[in-house]
């Protein structure tokens, strides 16, 4: 016998079985539906790109995660690592071709080289969607509103979504002195939701000495009401500043929409290192509060500097589809979309094919999923088929039922059974037996 | 000022713009929905797999193509350059998890490194569908039918699947000594449809000479009828061969249903070089021959066989999404799925945010898409937006509408203004001029 090759996959990948994928399809529709209704266009970019255009010339801390190779022409090329990069070179290179502002989503697959040990996987699917071309508070919300309504279509009920200003929290950095540290103190407290406030305390204090610690806890800690919040911020950086005023606008139209019990304006939420300079974003389940952000994003200055020397500002969140599964998984939301269809065609008589097939076809045309079984075998093995795969109905066309022009009805949840039914009739009572 | 790159795409890849997309997305929900109703699970696969499991031990002849790369941890990995690999390879490792006869389908992008100067692509989308665990003629004509469901569901009308059995042919290569010559006949009239019967012949000749190049073309020849064409294989191959026995089987189950007009048995169907071993089909469309075949596939032996010593013959077809999107645009089938909203909310005052967003939400609430223009702006220019995005209406709330708590509505398709409506007019009249 010849030597057989692993079935194998490469550490961090999977495959998804039929649940899973179902369910990872009914996601994705549920959000493109969401997007059709406010008004986002779906985009597509090739997986694979120059690794100049990915990584930028010089290359830079995500270097050594990405997938970068030589194609067979010499090119250096990668896989994409995320649909932020790839999205701006498709505006730079298509900006004419569009309507500004462009509101976009992109669903679609990612590759990184991560550690798997922290659970990571390192083909990962993420959902973002961006409004480019417009540096305004109506933008901002538009983006704060999709997200809310990308979780309630999702069947969640208990999400906050935390915002803040980025540019805001690096001018206090900057009337505190602490522009050279700013790298450090954003890292401390990004980390500060896993950590703890004592611990996040003693780094503080580590970069910036115990009272400049103090005040960056201070300017952090969200107050009992967003006018509170406004009103210390505004203390604690000066009146005047850019972000204030946008944080306040986007404030005071929520609580108009009468939408401030899912939003929490939270000056802790910083994204980190990322690029960001105006809002931020991150949303938080509160029966799941360790899985952490599930949709995150913000505002930057210029999208695709890069590739071009027209400016463009954006705002944009990014759902990462694979840990939003597993979370609606662990909170019994998900759809349970099944691949099964309703009914099966039994097959008895290998020269009944035809009308089996016809009345499969018939039961199609009536909306009703159904599917032949391919082979003549014993009932009771066609039955345990159809019961491991989730079918609850099956008909049953013999011989004798043949020569009549009718049929059996099984229901194989409760055993119950309806005999010689005509075509039309059976049709009604898979209908009634489904609902 | 800093270099820019390039924002180029790698050749042989493509963006795909909103209009593209949208049109893709929509094929792709269509197919999903015939897989339902006919029981075909969907499943996923990761695109990056180890190369040995894609080429096999030794790699063959499609080896230039593949991108094929060593990864952080020094293994050989390949992306994969089908759906059907990586099927037979998911197979052997879940077959113990799922229901057997098993049916699934999977649409996703495959690469391979061609000659892009053919047209072809490096990077496009496939979706695939099997029936593995089942070697019967239920089988194929299940997979029959779902592919005239599929072209059908599509909107063409205008197609004629085509079938044939290479064992059949295989068998009667046998008879006619010609096994050893088998690749390049089969070679020969697999490129029959696009050089004509003479250079066919010709070629025949070159290998098997004039007599025999006679034989194998009166062979392939389809007959007036479909008994006529199983009466003439019959004859040349033998009575008791078991494909005659199975497109006999196929033939008189499609005459049963009706169906005959959308299907052609046509011996000259041979799908080159392909691992088929029992029936092969091929899908044309009578207004473009010329693209060739748009959905194919055949029965297989043994799918899983480089991975496990379990047989598992089966059934399936392949539908290349990019020509198919390509044939529907040519034939003006293409569904123009417009992913404009149906309503731009304009914005004339930025202090009434919070009302254009409440306006915006309600509408979403009742079913109907809606876009706030992001940034306060002349009005001209946002109905230059709209009708550049393809929005239809436009609902217009200055300060005067806000403090009587009413709207204006413009039709920009008719130029018609509507004045004075409150939210729920507004919403019916939308309903209305979007019937």
């Amino acid at each position: 016998m010849r030597d057989l090759i692993e079935p194998r996959v490469l550490k961090g990948f999977r495959d998804f079985l039929p649940d899973r994928e179902s369910e990872r399809l009914a996601i994705l529709r549920k959000l493109e539906e969401v997007f059709r209704l406010c008004g986002f266009s779906p985009i597509d970019t090739p997986v694979l790109e120059y690794a100049e255009v990915l990584l930028g010339k010089g290359g830079g801390e995500t270097d050594k995660q990405v997938y970068r190779f030589r194609d067979h022409g010499g090119r250096d090329v990668a896989l994409r690592f995320d649909l932020t990069v790839p999205f701006a070179r498709f505006m730079a290179a298509h900006m004419a071709e569009l309507p500004l502002p462009f509101r976009r989503w992109h669903g679609a697959k990612v590759w990184r080289g991560e550690n798997t040990q922290r659970g990571r996987y390192r083909e990962f699917m993420q959902v973002d969607f961006d409004i480019v071309g417009a540096d305004s508070a109506s933008a901002d919300l538009e983006i704060l509103l999709l997200m809310r309504r990308c979780m309630r279509t999702l069947g969640m009920e208990r999400f906050t979504i935390h915002f803040a200003h980025r540019g805001l929290f690096n001018s206090f950095l900057g009337r505190l002195g602490l522009e050279s540290r700013s790298v450090e103190v954003l890292r401390s407290i990004d980390k500060a939701r896993k950590v703890g406030e004592e611990k996040t305390f003693d780094a503080l204090e580590g970069i910036a000495g115990g009272e400049k610690a103090r005040i960056v806890q201070q300017f952090v800690q969200p107050e009992k009401s967003w006018t509170a919040s406004l009103a210390k911020l505004r203390e604690m950086v000066g009146p005047d500043d850019a972000g204030i005023e946008r944080l306040s606008a986007i404030s005071s139209c929520l609580e108009e929409l009468d939408l401030s019990t899912s939003f929490s304006l939270d000056p802790s939420i910083t994204r980190g290192l990322d690029y960001y300079t105006g809002v931020v974003f991150e949303t938080f389940l509160a029966d799941l509060p360790s899985i952490g952000s599930v949709c995150s994003g913000g505002r930057y200055n210029d999208l695709a500097s890069l590739y071009t020397h027209q400016r463009l500002p954006g705002v944009g969140a990014s759902i990462g589809i694979d840990r939003l599964m597993a979370a609606l998984e662990e909170l019994g939301l998900a759809s349970g979309a099944a691949s099964a269809p309703s009914i099966l065609v039994a097959c008895l008589e290998e020269r009944l094919l035809g009308s089996y097939h016809r009345v499969a076809e018939a039961l199609r045309e009536a909306g009703i999923s159904a599917e032949v079984y391919p082979e003549q075998k014993k009932l009771a093995t066609q039955f345990s088929y159809a019961e491991k795969k989730g079918i609850p109905l099956a008909l049953v066309i013999g011989e004798k039922e043949a020569e009549e022009g009718v049929m059996g009805l099984k229901d194989l949840r409760s055993r119950q059974s309806y005999d010689a039914l005509a075509l039309e009739s059976a049709i009604g009572k898979c209908r009634e037996l489904l609902r």
